[in-house]
């Protein structure tokens, strides 16, 4: 596999700066597997829910009017230790700027600046808005999640499964239109809710996912039989992408599998991905 | 595997005129491969959407008052390239009928007749049923998908597991037709709407698809015993088709699987299915 | 494995009469391979389908007044045709009780009654009740589908998994239950519903299986919160059953499933299809 | 495998006492083979049930007025049993106290102290609630499934399986933080119940798990287009966990799982987990 197919290639590229204080400081902010490193990952995950928690429960009028101060103190708080971080990577990285531009480097910049525009636009309308960006700062949860081995296994596993996937998401698609048009065509005049195609086509979509508001549902017999078929039809397909997805997950662990290891020294192939000696000839394959 | 056997058998009998011109046209409309044929097909996958679209959003009343005209307009452009295609599709083939009759010859009508309907029924009260037909252009999205390898190894598996999921099928329909009888008997008189047994039998399986409308719900305490039982026969029966189909795919992906390939050179068994070599001889099996 | 333990076991032990007319007439009536037995089939389940629709639309008033005179032919002819099959079922056996009380041999007669006994009680208020039996007829449809040897391969596999499904049953059984109380203790008060503990477990099983009809559903801020984890819980556990099944309808079709060699030393099964020595005694399979 | 790694070891550390007596009540009470330990389990289990029905029937208003008297006899006899069954148990075992502090015996402790507790505070408020807690005592149908086999087989799955699910929940969470967030931007002024983001985000879960209640639904047509995302979402992503679990399941139970043995003789890994002889080389694989 080449790294180019790894799914964190372009974070993995981040490297830490020439200075032995960069590296120290690098292992502890970047890292995972060092102590200090996982106490870092471990304070930094309660900060960033304890961010997301205050956004959220900002949103309940009665306990904004009521702990709206502690809020904000709160929120001052969490964004300048977010600041002290940001500012942190940003010394002890190689170059600075190829932080910045990453992905997780604007999902930084996107969870300081709502804080600090609010500075400025203070009685604006859009403050509301505004503010709600910062609940972006929930995606530094998978910084935690992406050197975790078993994220790129899965990744791997979905994107093999991808092709097979969008052919069966092309067969729902044209479903989901048709029978949401013969559904608008059958109901539309019993006044049932099947108002214009394009909300049948989302009744549709409620129905086949198995979801089931029941805000929209047919009532005269002809919808409701074909109201079961879409039902029926959505209880059979799931079956599809999760068969194919299992079949790809057990392809890829088993020896002879797509995700196989080689052996260098003996030539044997489909080895487990696991592996760390070759079943063959013995010879460690960690060296790879 | 005989040629017969595969889904697109009836398309892939469609064969490029003589005339070097019609081998041309006949590469970029029908094939994939080239890169004008990767464009075309792309265009094409473009404006069948947005005249789903088009379609759709015309049902809207308050859309369809403020830009009626517009609706028409796009509509017709569409209608004229998508004849302009077929006509381009019936000059390159060598046997033209041959395509008129096939699947999605057929389906290139029905999108294109409706339109042309519209014009001698101009004021007629089905029309809107008419034009609603031209949805059925959504059809075309398989066009695309026809010929992605992945369609037919999803169809073998599928065709495969077929006689198991039709047992398992006959046994569900059993249990919804006893279940929705069972459920009227003890609801009918509670006035819960469980008025007769085709209302109850749509409950029935508005239950064990675990959609849930909620338009339909049992009152009574005996009733929720038997709607928590259907609940849960519905929570456990989805796991049959879905192992039925896992194991299917797993073991046609698998060498030695029921899919698996014989060389008929060196007698090597268990090739996988998709293999165009022996991989103990490299003889090629395409001859097969 | 022995015979007792294949699924129609107990109708296989149905054998046709010495005579030759009773040997042909088995032949069409019970067999499934020679083409009249087959036509015999598809006539029957045809007829099955109408009796079930008949008895079906029969519960609808506004059908039942207008089209009462033609249900009821409908429904003699029907049940002289049962009456008729029931009876050369009966003549050309061996053992003609031991049909009789057979599991369809009852399904046969349940099939036939409530029409006999429609005659006597005809004024009575039980009748409705009495003449819905004969939607159990529905069941007829599984004999079309025993004799199918797929159905082995599923009652095989499902027999395996189940102590592990028990187990997971069980520990579903005590978070409903347990779920439910906690549920009934937070939002009992809220007049939402909950009002005792019975009640809050259908909910709990109405949510945990995903088909949540809204009739009950929580409203304080707490009782949100447990909804959630139920729903989480729900979406968790259905992948338990399905992992269990799967893996045993693919261990089954595998090396070491089913199709397994056998030691012809020491009796043991299962072995691997590529195993050379037998696991159990160690003695060479390659005399075999 | 080390003892450390099966779930149940805390439990299985529990020791018959040293005289025949202590031996023989060990092994009916705690025991699950012989005839007596056996009957002494399926009465167990009948009593807990009858137990449980008890208490929630007791929280239904009309039977507790009517049958509150009868509740309370079956109540007290439950519970005197269970106190003797207790006894029995810390006179059998070697160590009684660490029997009362294992997880199965704070179970018993709190499946008793409500009722006794209810001679005291018999005016209290709080008293329904206290009863309740004996619906805690359904914990006990556990301890029947804990010396199944098949449970531990199920617990090693999850736990291996449990770092990559990690991996996916988090994504679940940060989708259904932002689309929550999202809708209760699109729709929190629609006056469709979107009134916080934490309401939204409690919807976001109903419709992912494909719950949907409908209590809280989207009205306007960017809403009902995001609601259909999520839906969609909800649908796909239950496939992850699905392979993981079932890919799982598969490989502990194939020669080559994680569970295989290997010849210490001839070096053949991949050995089935039961296997006794090496099927590669034949010799025993008992000594190890």
């Amino acid at each position: 596999m080449k790294a180019a197919e790894t799914p964190a290639a372009d974070t993995n590229s981040i490297q830490p700066g020439p200075a032995p204080w960069q590296r120290a400081w690098f292992g502890v902010i970047f890292g995972h597997e060092s102590r200090p490193g996982k106490h870092f990952d471990v304070v930094l995950l309660g900060v960033i829910l304890l961010s997301v928690l205050v956004v959220m429960l900002e949103s309940v009028g009665s306990l904004a009017a009521r702990y709206g101060l502690w809020f904000d103190v709160i929120e001052w708080v969490i964004t300048l230790l977010f600041s002290l971080e940001f500012l942190a990577r940003l010394a002890c990285v190689h170059r600075p700027w190829r932080y910045v531009f990453s992905f997780f480097g604007l999902v930084d910049i996107v969870s300081l600046l709502p804080t600090y525009l609010g500075l400025y636009y203070a009685g604006a309308d859009s403050l509301a808005t505004i503010r709600t960006l910062r609940l972006l700062r929930v995606f530094r949860v998978l910084k935690l999640a992406r050197h975790v081995r078993e994220a790129r296994g899965l990744m791997i596993a979905l994107r093999r499964t991808w092709p097979k996937i969008t052919v069966f998401l092309s067969v729902v698609f044209c479903s989901i239109v048709v029978l949401g048009t013969v559904i608008y065509l059958v109901e539309g005049d019993a006044n049932s809710g099947f108002d214009d195609i394009p909300t049948s086509v989302y009744w549709a979509i409620v129905t086949i996912t198995t979801v089931g508001y029941g805000d929209i549902h047919p009532v005269t017999p002809l919808g409701k039989m074909i109201a079961a078929i879409v039902m029926l039809l959505g209880y059979a397909i799931i079956i599809v992408p999760t068969g194919l997805f299992s079949a790809q997950m057990i392809s890829d662990r088993q020896p002879g599998g797509d995700a196989a290891k080689a052996c260098r020294a003996c030539g044997a192939t489909g080895l487990a991905a696991d592996a760390r000696f070759c079943q063959s000839c013995g010879v460690s394959l960690d060296t790879e």
